[in-house]
Parts: C-alpha cells; structure tokens; sequence
C-alpha cells in the first residue's frame, strides 16, 4: 500500500497553514493515510472547536471513496444519487468543500480535510496543502 | 481564554426564562462557556423532554462556530456550503434558530440554547437571554 | 406520574452547592424527573468537565433503577449479579457513589446526580440535596 | 481561563516525539486545551492505528478530571470508588497511563495524551512531553 508518512502530513499542514495565515481565517487541518486513518492535525489558534472533528472527517471522506468533499456534496443533495451518504460510517461522512484526495503516481496515498471558514475558504486551504504534496 | 461563570449563566437563564414566561411557552435554556462545555440547565415545567439534549447543542454548537445556529441554518440548507454539517461532530450540531454566542468585549465566552417551542419562540427566548448578558 | 418541579430541582442544587462549597470541592450536580429526563444541572466554577457527563448520568441511574448508584457498584463488581450494567443504555449508567433517588410518600419521583469529586465527597453532596428535598 | 496555543502544543509534541524515538516505540500524540478540545495530533510512523483515539482521548481525559490517567485508573479498578467511569462521556474516558495534565503557574490549562505502547512507555514520553510544557 502506497502511503504517506507523518514528514509528508507535515508539508501538507505547513503549506495549508500559510495559505490560512494569508487569508486571514484560522483553520483546522487534518491528514489521513491509505487507510483512512488520521497522521496528523492541527487547530490554529482561535480557529472553531467545531472544525476539529469536521476537518478529521473532510479528511477521512476524501480517502474513504477517492473524491474531494465537493465533488462528493454535488452527488448528495436532495434527488441526487448519493443523498443520505452523510449519515452513514457513524456520521463522519463530510459533503462540503474542504476535503481532498492525495495521490502520488496516480494512486491516492491519503488525503487532507480543512474546516474553519466558508467552504471558498476551506477549499482553498486544502488546494494549497494538496499543491505542496503534489510538488514535494 | 476568555469564558464565562456559573453566576453568569444564572443571570442569562433568569432573563430566559422571564421571556418564556411572557410568550406563555415553557422552555430548556441551557449554557456553555467558552470551551463548549455545558455550565447550566433547566427544564421549566412542561416543556418538551425532546429538548433537553436540542438546547444544549444549540448552546455548543453556537460556540463552536461562534455563530448563532439560524444562521448556521441558513447555510446548511440543501444546495448551501454547509449542507451535511448536522450529521458531524456526533451529530450534536443543531442547525435551526435558538441558539446565539455570548460575547464580552467582543471575544465569544460562551453561548446559549434555547428549545421548547416555535424556531421563532425559541430564537426570543434566546435573545432575551443574550441581551440580559450583553448588558451584566 | 408523581414527579418534581423546577422549584424542587433548585431546592435539591441549592442545597447541594452549600454543601460542596463547604467541603470546599466544586461540584456538577444535575437533578432529573420521574421519567429519568433532565430537569436542571449545574456545574460550580472550577468543577471538572469530565464530571458534567457523570452527575447526569448519576441521577438518571439512580432514577432508572430506583437506587442509589453506590449500591448498585455494589452488586456490579466483577463477579456480582449486575457486572457489565455500566455497558447496557448507552453506557449512561453510573456505578459508583454520587447518585441517589428522590422520593415524596413512598414513591420516586427523580433523583439528584453530583459528580466532581471523590466517591465520599459526591455522596455526602448527594445526600445534603436530598435531604433538603425531604424536608422540603 | 488560562489554556494553550498550537505553538505550545508543538513544543510539547516535540519533547514527546523525541523520548519516542529515544525508547525506539512509535506513538500517538495529542494535546488538548484548557477547554478539553483538540489542538493537535501526530502520529508516528508505524505507530498503532487504534492509538490515535485513544491519545486524543487520554489527552481528553486529563483535562477533564485534572488528573493522570495512571491516577485515574488506579481508582478505577473493580472494587474501587470510580470502577465503570470508563463507560461515561461516550466512552471516552480512558484510565491506563499516558495522559498527563498540563499546567501554568498552578492552573491546568491542557492536556498530553500518548498512546503507542506499553503502558510504561506512554507514560515516559508523556512525562518527557509534560516536562518540556513546565520548562518552556
């Protein structure tokens, strides 16, 4: 199994971190692995309580079906194909922005969920963690 | 960390209840102080069982998100960025009005919860508390 | 259904704070109905966080089974009759001192749940507010 | 209410990170405010998947109670005064070593939680991590 390790997670964090401190929006940030399991998170400071577990899930989501959050809450609405997915797995299945596959080679090795802001906020924050994997 | 004491919450749950009073819909007034831990509860008799649990997650979900939970609502709504965001976090992330932060000098302290009635109803109770804060 | 008031619920705290503020141990006490659903809790300045969960969890126990919890950790050691209650409701059932029944003409009407302390020191709470209730 | 940062929490994930790799046993770590709320979480490479929870909630668990989880669970056992806590607060109680409160100038305001292998292992890299909060 292809997977990232916990140096890598540190890249990601670091990198979605400047992109939160230059937007100005404190930010939870998590980075699972192959297996779906968390290496790594963080809470900038007086970044939401809230956003700890959803930033873990956002992370979790993206590994457990290969998809980024968004793409996967566009398939999750009311008459979508996949409406209701949010409750499954326990609840831990996020359907909004914030949430990104990782790959390297083509295979996805883990994945990275942000939450603190509006979902344009944490997807960018994620776009930005998920560039520096993917040039590291 | 800014935060809020027992004889606080005493003073917001008092003005709650006065307003539940006057709307003659009898009330679950919960508070939880800045790390979203539960400091108060009552129950006013006659009001719902169902909302015991609904008051206090309106009160932690409001300082988990500093925002009042109408608003949350507003944003979780199908087709919204956070549509989904009531399932996270052990699902104890309410998503309709009653729910309002407590601010002092501008810093979120703590935040109330207030459930038994209409969304409306419970939102002027909840308001009525806040104000009683606001000006402690 | 006999049961208790609000009124009662701040009679029984009332008395339970004099005694924790006496002993000089910060307390959460909690205090549910005959249905075993919350009527008022309280967590005095300094308690522990941990201990909101467990006073509910007292006073529902004590309510469910009709017993003080300390009675039924006696009969739920490994070994004894009701080993493994702790797991059953959820895990909501508190086997140890600090929750105790109320009762008005021979019959339960709710219970009082304080946690925050010691096993001594939450049943001496424990008893203070139940002692003002049946002289109330 | 005095608490932590996320730079504090680095700091003392550091120290933890370091006695780790001294012992040759790879762990879990996570550090809590004064609020009981994650502030960050590393695990190591090739440490325990299932460490992760239980570092998040042995951190969780020090913070809740102001006490060493090693404490804890000596009080904890059957026959003593708090056997079955482990089944409160969602089950997230956890009373083995490695977890450790934090404190400034006498007040707690967070928590270390290590998991990843013995017992006596946790406890030394959460004492390492515990030293390094006290000296920084």
């Amino acid at each position: 199994m292809s997977t990232l390790t916990l140096a890598d997670a540190r890249t990601i964090i670091a990198a979605g971190e400047r992109k939160a401190d230059e937007i100005g929006q404190p930010m939870n940030i998590a980075v699972v692995d192959a297996g779906g399991n968390l290496v790594a998170h963080v809470r900038q400071d007086g970044a939401w309580i809230g956003s700890v577990d959803i930033s873990i899930s956002k992370a979790w989501t993206a590994r457990a079906f290969d998809i980024a959050t968004k793409d996967l809450g566009d398939n999750s609405q009311p008459g979508q194909q996949f409406f209701g997915i949010h409750t499954t797995n326990g609840g831990k299945v996020a359907i909004f922005a914030g949430g990104l596959p990782l790959t390297r080679g083509g295979t996805v090795v883990g994945a990275v969920g942000v939450s603190g802001g509006s979902g344009e906020q944490d997807q960018s924050v994620a776009l930005a963690a998920q560039a520096a994997f993917a040039s590291a």
